[in-house]
């Protein structure tokens, strides 16, 4: 039985790299190019480096451009040009023209190898045409339709070819569903549309609106996790681009310099709360029990304001909230903030009442007092918390940033500011201090 | 031009109750079909118990059958038995076996809309039986060979049946590829195959091989942004099913049930931090300058646990850590969390000595020690934290628990008690109090 490509590839990377690099000396030329595009790209590039030169010139060959293309951007500069080099004429200039493209860019992504015929064929010449192609081109379930100077006019199916009589026009069999992407278009916008209308290829067009390649079905999905990894790393602080490193190779540094940035600005932002506390310290050394309440409080807010915020963010990024949903989504958090607030400062005044805390020695009426600074406290914090939360990330993506990148950390850092404020402000007003 | 049924469902949810129940009145039977199945079930599920008997008998009869078993099963127990009395015999009998399935299982996510030849047909035969159902079949793309008892054999492609000679046998074509999910399979599994193999679609077999199903590209899509979905909400304690409602469409009283347990939960377990500063009160109160930097240390914990879990639960769910990568993970993430301690702890010594904050009324050797307190206690924190925050997931699924419950925010909570006991230990040992 004959193994896949991404078998293949899974027992690479499983394997030391002595046996490794035996098993790769194994492998046909089409065959190995079948598997470096199934490895991540630094692999791959570190196996091609590795070739004799009429080799490598086989397996660059036998790799689709799309991958091709970032194996050349993943390398430095004068391998890049070697590797060039070795390419055949058209391949080369493929090439050229895609690199243009920046990587996330419905361009960056596409695939040149597309299947098209000319409304004015007949079937029989359509599928003439397509004969020789047949087991090159990635996709033949869907075949564009163009005219003479390559603009879009729609598309045929493969079986309607194939169940039509041969002498019928092109033009009659054309869906005329010219629904397409610019090459300047975000990836994630092509991966959104073949999500909505379950698309087996998004066609990319360029700005005359002549086809010059398709998304397939598999990258959408590849885009989808990216995507979804992206927002869920920036939802925790972790910044810098999404590679298709896996977690286990990329090095200890690079995770370094990606979680660092946000993680020391935090620690300086967490000094805000800090000298919050140093302005109310007559207030905590006279009732040391408010300092008791303190982490729970504060951590509330940075719960219920983090998942405010994915639910959110999360809503943001599968298309669902417009620009004008703002006033929505608060009126939405605001009630889901008083409620859970009201509920959890219910069970803490409860837990006050019942359970008298061995640190609370004070008077009955000042433990009046004090149960009632604690539960107004929660349902403030936390229905400001979950209100802040919701809002934030809509407003940066008003200001054109990435709705995740207001990560939870930072939510929460912000809420632990405002909910010592909240406390102790209410402590002043409530408390005999 | 004609709207795609996607644009439709669109249009209609973005429409106000009253034009959009007049909008549906507009559509022929099948398009209202193909609409219903692109709305959320509770949207679909209202319209349909809307219609009069002989429109919904027609309507139904048009949805495809995966999705109209969603649809039954959102149907309350009286209207169901009605809507099933009104399909056809063969319809209904398809029903009720995929009714079986798990939602989230492979056979509660096929469709049974399949087109198959048998291996001793020739090519003439074959596009025969074909014809019948080119226009029925959600994807004539894959053809699956099975033998007469209905095991799968393989596949052939549509572009194999149209570029070879008529009285070719299918036996020749067969690619002999029975790749294939049980039913009884997880959907992810199911999804993860066909990203990992850029299948077109994946065959649902029974426990004795007959081919019972297939899941289309498409369905990949929806599984894993589902999936990712869920990990996302699951990190930041929001628990329960995903369902396809909007965020907008979803009750507040819902969401409050979505994401309550996990707030109360961790209020209670955030009283714990606050036992842990009354033990200390004396200390604190001693050297107040210890509380201003303790909410800083603490979220610095949180920050970088929360980090750490992200990436290591996105790790596991795009299927990258098998279970014996426990200590390769703890190795990796010890020293991330030793370099990021020490970067922090060194930015935050410098600021105490050379900002010499207001709060700071200690004699110079005392500050000193307090600057290597705080220095030190970040240093533990922090790798400490970034430990635990990669260890509990892969804790978690060891004892087979979905990775992503352990929430960020409960790491959080975790590590801000022992982050308190590490600071104040510390505290402690190194100064006069």
């Amino acid at each position: 039985d004959e193994l896949h490509p991404a078998d293949l590839a899974a027992a690479y990377e499983a394997l030391p790299a002595d046996p490794a690099a035996v098993l790769l000396g194994f492998l046909e030329d089409d065959v190995l190019a079948a598997v470096l595009t199934q490895l991540p790209l630094v692999d791959a590039e570190e196996i091609l480096l590795g070739l004799p030169d009429d080799r490598l010139a086989r397996v660059l060959d036998g790799i689709p451009d799309d991958i091709l293309v970032d194996v050349l951007q993943e390398m430095p500069g004068s391998q890049r040009g070697h590797a060039f080099h070795l390419l055949s004429e058209s391949r080369r200039r493929a090439a050229r023209e895609l690199l243009k493209f920046p990587d996330d860019s419905a361009g960056g992504r596409m695939t040149t190898a597309f299947a098209s015929v000319r409304e004015d064929m007949s079937v029989r010449q359509a599928v003439d045409s397509l004969r020789g192609i047949a087991d090159e081109t990635e996709l033949l379930a869907r075949i564009y339709v163009t005219d003479h100077e390559g603009l879009l006019l729609g598309k045929v199916r493969l079986r309607d070819l194939t169940f039509s009589d041969p002498s019928t026009l092109i033009e009659e069999l054309n869906d005329r569903d010219t629904r397409a992407v610019l090459t300047s278009a975000d990836q994630e916008k092509a991966m959104r549309m073949i999500m909505k209308y379950d698309m087996l290829a998004m066609p990319v067009l360029d700005e005359d609106g002549r086809l010059m390649g398709v998304i397939t079905h598999d990258d959408a999905l590849d885009i989808q996790q990216e995507e979804s990894t992206e927002d869920m790393e920036l939802q925790s602080g972790i910044s810098g681009e999404i590679t298709d490193e896996t977690y286990l190779n990329t090095s200890v540094l690079r995770q370094v310099r990606r979680r660092f940035g946000w993680i020391i600005s935090l620690a300086f932002l967490g000094l805000i709360s800090g000298t919050v506390i140093y302005s109310y310290q007559n207030q905590l050394n006279t009732i040391f029990a408010l300092t008791v309440y303190m982490p729970m409080i504060v951590a509330a807010g940075g719960n219920t304001g983090g998942q405010a915020a994915t639910m959110v963010v999360r809503a943001m990024s599968v298309g669902e909230l417009e620009a004008g949903a703002v006033l929505r989504v608060a009126w939405k958090e605001l009630r889901i903030g008083l409620i859970v607030g009201g509920l959890v400062a219910v069970a803490m005044v409860v837990q006050i009442f019942l359970l008298r805390p061995a640190f609370i020695t004070l008077s009955p009426p000042v433990v009046a007092q004090f149960a009632l600074t604690v539960g107004l406290a929660l349902l403030c914090q936390i229905t400001a918390s979950t209100l802040i939360g919701a809002i934030l990330p809509l407003g940066a993506r008003a200001v054109r940033l990435d709705p995740a990148v207001i990560a939870a950390p930072a939510i929460t850092t912000i809420v632990d500011a405002t909910g010592l404020l909240i406390y102790l402000n209410l402590a002043r007003a409530i408390l005999p201090i």
